[in-house]
């Protein structure tokens, strides 16, 4: 359907067009900015990148901007841009500007935070996650504005980019609560999410929840000689081992009690939609399987399914004893697990935490301790109805900037929406226009460039839309 | 039964207590000698040693000794002394002379290698292993000439001390094949033994057999992050623990097929000899559990039998994914286990490799690659029966020297008992007078010199006794 005169002649996509050089320049320099929030040693180049992005919003002509780093969180930048109607609802886009580490840095092929530009690709450390996304947002906004021909957006636009979020966000719900009426709003839209495919545009509705838990396992004080009492204590490292066996049963379910009671099926509709996008399990593997010879998961359920919408329990780690070179004939004194579990809608955090503590107990044998702990207060699930006005105005921004159908989608990772959406009171909603192989994380992210510029304008489209008043009652009933 | 007066009259004893003061400055003055055997840096202390041992044996008068050094092994020494009477027995002594790093060093009250008396102990790495059963056992040879009131032993002795045992014996085949004929002989002692306790002195009559084993799963090749694949590609960790955790069942039985098919019932009054000796569950646990909360193992056996007469399976190590502080959200490209099984009689490596290989593959989920090494060639286990008419004369010359009732017990621990045996093609006996927490192969190593002493007379009755006539001809039938 590309080139459909229907949409081409949209003004919101000449206006990107128009602006596409400038965009990707701004994005070069900010990519420069080696804003690794993780490291503190570019702490500085954190609050630089900060700055950076408040005065790239004042030249855009964002009449209020703010750079947020009084407090423990690294700096957050908050812009407004009131719309002429005050009785238009209010969107906050939330966004991050720090980014990963580099490590291991000679795997890149050109310097991290000196921008390249191949083909139709920007790369460099951030170029996808998040600061290319961001970038799109003003973008996105300028379009509007042009193609509206006038000097305030359709609603009241805020902006919000965390500079923790590669950090799990540790000063996020302290953020929200210190600047609660600033932040208010009728809606989120969440930008650090991509499209299935460059061929599958689509619309994320939610992200998995997780929680992290480290499960130790002590036996004695001291290692011992496995001559000297082979047979006759309790080997911490076995009993763990039975104790991560035990947590699925042979088709791959949940042993914790309760696991399950929470859990939300997808819906009629989001399943065909996950039915609907491209699929080859080979393919699959090579771009997600790290090099894994199959699938593997729940019964009953598709790849997409066990990833998007059923939760798991993961081992990330596993150790006791010796794990060196050859062998030591040894009892270990203790062994540990870390073990997460991704969560999906209804199940929360503390609830699992609650299930896992019952379970080990119930795993621990006569002459063991366990310990567990688990990190932070863990991240819940999130997840929006297709059906919701607001997504469904998304999926029509969308289909208008790619000139295509637009699937809804979920992603299997975990992020802060859950916590937004619990703390600002309101839906969320996803607007991204990145690529799962984009690198994030890896060496050699990159961006391409025209689905930012599609994303820009599906944006701008977006901003239209919610200024309708059918939209904008049921946003703010 | 001490100082009864039936056994503190024999010459022996006598001869044993004029020769204890120079028997102590000979062994401090060997300990001084840093033979660290897996240590290269060693490598020439390793022949310093050999050197001061043949020197010593000469200076006792043997006739025939050779430091056995141009080979691949570390060197080993030789020694013998024929009997008067040509149709004697000969008896061969085993000990090693070879030593146990001293790490962590710093948790020695005493420099290792400078060895101080403290009240009836002498301090230092060797002293119990084994560089004091050695000496014991010259002791033991010229306490015999002196009683008898000869120049030749009643039966002909020869000595091998080799000088890799603390590196697993790794050219202990090649030795015994290189020297065959010089070793030859109608009966092996064994040094490298304890006793049970120091108010309960035992004859060992074996020693567990060991197989160690690694075993890889191998998912893909990369980890992956769990966000992106959780629950839709095989965990190599979670595979791993399902197969340790089915190595055992509910009662600790260990589910290789076949692997108690070659296991022998130790007899009625093997179990009553260890029935009969003290055990106290928290003492046990205090010195040999490495503070251990509980014993625990396999039903319808004791602590001492599931040591000495059952085989097991102890994961000696466990390892895969992200081990390091905090958390890292990732599925593993691989996870290893090291398992060792401590094997009895009639146990045979080689079989239980294959026992293991077929569970492996049993046990290796669609999705993994599983990979299987061992150590070497493994140690096959090793018994003697207490009926053995030799370990009749040992039982009784223990029991004249230790003036007490002397019990028939086993080690859980593996050595080169079934390799000489095996290869030397006759029966062999252990007679040694250290004790189990002499802290051999740990900080703070010590000997108690009257037990060695003790040990030494032993040794002279037994030579004494071996020479008559019925034991004799059924030595050498």
């Amino acid at each position: 359907m590309a080139g459909d005169s229907r949409h081409s002649e949209q003004p919101e996509r000449a206006a990107v067009a128009a602006l596409a050089e400038s965009f990707v320049a701004g994005l070069a320099e900010w990519i420069r900015i080696p804003s690794i929030g993780v490291d503190p040693a570019h702490h500085a180049d954190v609050r630089r990148s900060a700055d950076w992005l408040a005065q790239a919003l004042v030249e855009d002509g964002w009449p209020q901007v703010e750079v947020w780093g009084d407090g423990p969180a690294l700096p957050a930048v908050f812009a407004c841009w009131p719309a002429a109607d005050p009785d238009a609802p209010t969107v906050l886009v939330y966004g991050h500007h720090d980014v990963q580490p580099v490590d291991p840095v000679q795997r890149w092929e050109h310097p991290p935070f000196e921008p390249v530009i191949s083909g139709d690709e920007l790369r460099g450390r951030g170029a996808s996650d998040d600061k290319g996304q961001v970038l799109m947002h003003l973008l996105g906004v300028k379009a509007h504005l042009q193609a509206q021909q006038t000097n305030a957006p359709s609603i009241t636009l805020k902006l919000f980019v965390e500079g923790e979020e590669e950090s799990g966000s540790p000063h996020l719900r302290k953020l929200l609560d210190d600047h609660e009426m600033q932040l208010g709003c009728d809606l989120v839209v969440f930008t650090d999410t991509a499209l299935h495919d460059r061929d599958s545009p689509t619309v994320n509705t939610g992200q998995r929840g997780v929680l992290g838990a480290e499960i130790v396992f002590q036996g004695g004080t001291d290692d011992v000689h496995s001559g000297r009492a082979g047979g006759a204590i309790p080997n911490p490292a076995t009993a763990l081992a039975k104790l991560v066996a035990a947590l699925h049963d042979e088709n791959g379910r949940i042993q914790l009690d309760g696991f399950y009671d929470d859990v939300r099926e997808p819906s009629t509709k989001e399943r065909e939609d996950y039915a609907s996008l491209p699929y080859d399990e080979q393919d699959w593997l090579r771009r997600n399987g790290g090099g894994a010879q199959a699938t593997r998961g729940e019964p009953g359920y598709t790849t997409y399914e066990r990833l998007w919408v059923r939760p798991t329990a993961e081992v990330n780690g596993i150790s006791g004893g010796y794990t060196g070179p050859g062998f030591k004939t040894i009892i270990p004194a203790h062994a540990t697990a870390k073990i997460s579990f991704r969560l999906v809608p209804d199940q929360h955090p503390d609830r699992v935490k609650e299930q896992l503590d019952a379970f080990v107990a119930k795993h621990t044998p006569p002459g063991i301790t366990a310990r567990v702990s688990v990190r932070g207060e863990g991240v819940p699930p999130y997840a929006i109805s297709p059906d919701d006005p607001a997504n469904e105005a998304v999926l029509e921004a969308m289909e208008l900037a790619f000139d295509q159908p637009v699937r809804f989608a979920r992603a299997g990772g975990s992020g802060p929406a859950a916590v937004l959406r619990q703390k600002l009171g309101v839906p969320l909603v996803y607007l991204g226009a990145t690529l799962p192989d984009d690198r994030v994380h890896a060496p050699n992210e990159r961006v391409v460039v025209p689905l930012l510029l599609k994303g820009a304008e599906a944006a701008a489209h977006l901003w239209r839309m919610l200024a309708k008043a059918e939209i904008a009652k049921r946003l703010s009933p």
